[in-house]
C-alpha cells in the first residue's frame, strides 16, 4: 500500500510547511480540488509534478467551499470521500501535502464571511449569470488557498473556463506572484468531460450527457467551414443538446476568450485576437454539467 | 550623509528581495505609508525595527493609494515627498527596502480596480458613514501590499483606529499570515496627533486643532468620573470642538471597540469586555483630521 501524503487541517501548519519548503529553494505547486477525485484531477496532480521539477513540491488542496454554491444547489450532497482521495493521490505519487481545512479553519468569523475578493464583469455571463455568489466565492476561497499554501504556480482544470479567466485576472491585479496554468479537459471515451458530478447520473442520463462535447465539436465544425455569426454557432450547439430528451439546455454561449463578453460576430481581430470560448450549460435531473472549448477565427470565414 | 534604503518600484523585484530574506530565515516587517513622513511614521520604523530583531528585515511601503480617496478629497493635492522621505529613512537608519510604486505598477488593468477586498459591517461607521469606499480602497491595497512585501508583521499607527480594527479582521479571515501591531499615536507638545495632512493648516488653525485632542481627554475625564450614557460623552467633546470658532465637526461618536458599532451605554460586559472607542473628525477649511482614544470601563459608573 502505497504511503498517503501527510494532511494538513490548519493555515498556520499548512504555511509552515510552505514556508520551510520556500526557505529550502523548492517550487510550491499547488492543485486547488473540492475532493472527490476523478482521473481529470489525477491529471492536474501529474501536471503540477512536472512543473514542480524533482525537487519541488506539490500540495493538492482538499475544500467544498460553502460559500461557492449558492441556495438549492448541491452543497450539501457534493461527494466528500477524503479517505478515498487520499488513497488515489497515495497511488498516483508525487503529492507532497494534502491541505485538507474544516469550513471553520477557512472561515473562523462565520458565514457570510465578512472580507470577500470581487472581480469586476468578468462574472457577468456563463455561469456567473446564473450563479449568482459562486464566483465571489470562488475568488474569496482561492485567495485563502492561495495565502495557506504559497505556490508559485498553481493548476486548474480548463473545464471551468470561466473561473480559471477569473482567477488569472485575481492574481495578477491583487500581485499574488503566482503563476496560473490551465490542464486541458480530460474525458471519457465518449467524450463525456470528467466531473465529480457525473456520479449523480442514471445509466440513461450518462448516454445522453454525451452531447455536451457533440455540440461543442458541432461549434467547432461550423466555424471551420466559415461560419461566423454568433447566433448561428449558439443555435447549432441548441439543436444538438435538443436532441437529447433527457437534456435541459441552460445556458450555450459563445463569447470572446479575454473579457467573457458576448460577441455578434467572430473576427480574426477585436475583442480578444481570434479567441472566442464556447460554453455550455446542460441539466440531467438536477445534475447540472458544462464543457467549454476554445474557438480559434484566423480569417473572416 | 547617511545611505538612502533601495527602492523597489515593482511587485516583482519587491517580492525577490522579501523571498530572498525570508529563505534566510529573517524576520520582515512592513511599515505601511503614503509617503510625506512625520515623527509618527518614523516611531512605527522604529517599532518595526525593533520587532524584526537584529537579523530582520523592514520594508516601508511608500503609495498615495488613488483608490482610498473619494470624489472631492484631497488626493491631487495629497503630499509626495519621497525624495525627503528617503533622506529621513536614511537619516532614522534601520531600514532595508523601500518599496514604492507607481500607480500603474500597482493597478495594472487601471481604476476603478476589477478586483477588490471588501469588509462587511466595520465601515458602516466612523470615516467609513463619510467616506465612502475609502476602506475597500484600504483594505484592497493594504492586500497587494502584503502579497509584494510578504511581511511576517505589520505596524500601522493607532490614529487610524478603524483602519487597524478593519485590517485586524481583514488579515485574521483571509488567513494571511500577517501579525498586525498598532503603535500608539504620537502628538506634538500641545496634543494635536502628528499627521501629513496638518502642513495644509494655517498658523490660526494650527493653534485651534488642539481642540481634537483636548474634546478626547474631556471623554477620558467624563468616564473617569463615572459617565456611562454615550449621548453625554459625544456631547462633551462636540462641546470642545465647539469651542474652535474654525473647526467643523464631522463626527463625534463612541463605538465598541471591536465590532465598531455605536453603543447607547458603556459597560464592563458585553459587547466588547469594557473597551470603547472615542473617535472623531474635524474639519479646518478644507483640512480634515481625526483622532481617537480607547475608553476602558470596567464598572457600571
Amino acid at each position: 500500500m502505497p504511503t498517503r501524503p501527510p494532511v494538513h487541517r490548519t493555515i498556520e501548519a499548512m504555511q509552515a510547511e510552505a514556508d520551510a519548503a520556500r526557505a529550502a529553494g523548492r517550487r510550491l505547486v499547488l492543485v486547488p480540488t473540492m475532493g472527490a477525485l476523478h482521473d481529470g484531477h489525477l491529471a492536474l496532480v501529474r501536471e503540477a509534478r512536472q512543473r514542480a521539477g524533482g525537487d519541488g513540491h506539490v500540495t493538492v488542496s482538499v475544500f467544498v467551499n460553502p460559500t461557492q454554491f449558492g441556495p438549492g444547489e448541491d452543497f450539501e450532497a457534493y461527494p466528500r470521500t477524503l479517505d478515498a482521495d487520499l488513497d488515489a493521490l497515495a497511488e498516483a505519487g508525487g503529492v507532497d501535502a494534502v491541505f485538507a481545512p474544516s469550513a471553520g479553519v477557512m472561515y473562523p468569523f462565520g458565514l457570510p464571511p465578512w472580507v470577500t475578493v470581487s472581480v469586476r464583469d468578468l462574472d457577468r455571463h456563463l455561469c456567473g449569470a446564473t450563479r449568482p455568489g459562486h464566483f465571489e466565492g470562488v475568488t474569496t476561497v482561492v485567495t485563502k488557498l492561495f495565502l495557506a499554501c504559497r505556490p508559485h504556480l498553481a493548476v486548474f482544470g480548463q473545464k471551468d473556463a470561466q473561473q480559471l479567466a477569473i482567477l488569472r485576472r485575481m492574481t495578477a491585479e491583487l500581485g499574488f506572484g503566482v503563476e496560473l496554468v490551465g490542464h486541458p479537459i480530460v474525458r471519457e471515451p465518449d467524450g463525456l468531460a470528467l466531473s465529480s458530478r457525473n456520479r449523480y447520473l442514471s445509466d440513461e442520463e450518462r448516454a445522453q450527457a454525451v452531447v455536451l462535447s457533440q455540440a461543442l465539436r458541432a461549434a467547432e465544425a461550423a466555424v471551420e467551414l466559415g461560419e461566423r455569426d454568433a447566433a448561428a454557432i449558439r443555435g447549432t450547439m441548441e439543436a444538438q443538446v435538443a436532441a437529447a430528451p433527457l437534456a435541459r439546455l441552460q445556458y450555450a454561449e459563445v463569447v470572446d476568450a479575454d473579457a467573457l463578453q458576448p460577441v455578434d460576430t467572430l473576427s480574426p481581430e477585436r475583442p480578444s485576437g481570434g479567441r472566442y470560448l464556447a460554453a455550455l450549460a446542460v441539466y440531467f435531473g438536477d445534475t447540472r454539467l458544462i464543457d467549454n472549448t476554445t474557438l480559434m477565427v484566423r480569417d473572416a470565414g
